[in-house]
């Protein structure tokens, strides 16, 4: 079996939601059922970057995270792109077998039943700004098969005032998965430099605004990599 | 029984360590048995300081939390100083009947019997640049009541390479309880403005340290608050 691979990066620590400040090597899959309008992974999502995603069999994947990590386990993290289109079932249990760790970044719209051999799931469904539509029921079968990992978290990009009450909305109907909310960054183009005082005062304007509202349910953190290196990939 | 209070703000989120962007109303004792070069909250430490600490009942706390919270329950952090100087354990009792959550850091130099009932312990010895020594027996008979709290932590700041290499010796003897790192900030004027460039690359520094050396036991995060609010008080 061959996955197709955008990029293999790390160690470096997890920048985002439930697992943030984690030592983790992260797997990018090539190859996405969405395109979120301000998706900042695009090599690993516009089928015009698909002849740079390498075919890889699951050996070479595990050997390439053996190499990275130096033998030394830690947690594996699934993103793409949306992981879920691929077989990562062989990979989970051979890095499992070794004592690391693996996580799954997927947006939920499509269910693996490897989602329960996972340390974390972590579903982010897309708010309005991405210009995507949930599949609510696709993600109910993610949440089944969620349940069975050792956590599941649901986390939500906030762009605006829109994708804020979405989010309300999205957490009333999931009031028993923990919830992680991050402000979007705006600025993806891994060419401009990211002003840490702009992302500072995005995450300021969503913990006011969650605040006012006596929400205390979510959790609110920024995207840590991008205020140490701003959009540049590999880290 | 009166308690000496520094001040009670919030909700905000916590900034940093094992609740990192979690909602948070904060209570912060007056008062401190170490003085750390570094330290972020004099005001609360110093005591010169005294006059400007509030006695009250624990009615009183309790009290101001609900009002704060607007009746909401959500995680309450006790702080300082070092809370442990005073006993907690009436507040921590009439919270959690109505549903909140109770988190309190401390530097572990003082075991309390309350300790057992947090939902979050968080353990802080001080490294070499704080010019303080850690008693040892004392910090493992609060690891002992802490082992009774739904969890319980430990966090190490980190201002140099002699303080990395100190963390990593004491994580050394304490492999069993989670570890985060967190990058030292050196300007603790509250009325000099912090650059939150600064502060991204003190984390960046930090990582990769511990990425060098393969060391992926901790969890590496800055401090979120400061990145938002420079040092101002009460946020």
């Amino acid at each position: 079996m061959t996955l197709r691979i955008a990029e293999i990066f790390g160690p470096t620590i997890q920048g985002e939601g439930a697992l943030i400040g984690e030592p983790t090597v992260f797997v990018r899959a090539g190859g996405c059922d969405y395109r979120c309008s301000w998706c900042d992974s695009l090599h690993a999502v516009d089928s015009q970057y698909r002849h740079s995603w390498t075919p890889m069999s699951t050996e070479d994947i595990w050997r390439q995270i053996r190499k990275l990590s130096k033998d030394q386990p830690l947690t594996v993290s699934l993103s793409g792109g949306n992981p879920a289109i691929q077989d990562f079932g062989p990979l989970i249990r051979m890095g499992k077998a070794a004592g690391y760790r693996f996580a799954c970044e997927t947006q939920g719209s499509i269910a693996r039943q490897w989602f329960a051999d996972l340390d974390t799931l972590v579903l982010s469904p897309k708010p309005p700004s991405s210009g995507e539509r949930v599949d609510w029921d696709a993600f109910d079968a993610c949440r089944t098969l969620g349940a069975q990992a050792r956590q599941q978290v649901m986390k939500i990009v906030i762009f605006d005032e829109i994708d804020y009450h979405w989010a309300r909305e999205v957490h009333a109907h999931h009031l028993d998965i923990p919830l992680y909310l991050q402000p979007g960054n705006p600025e993806v183009d891994p060419a401009t430099p990211v002003d840490p005082q702009t992302l500072a005062d995005r995450l300021g304007w969503l913990t006011e605004l969650a605040m006012t509202d006596h929400w205390f349910a979510p959790r609110i953190l920024p995207q840590l990599h991008v205020l140490i290196w701003g959009n540049k990939r590999g880290v």
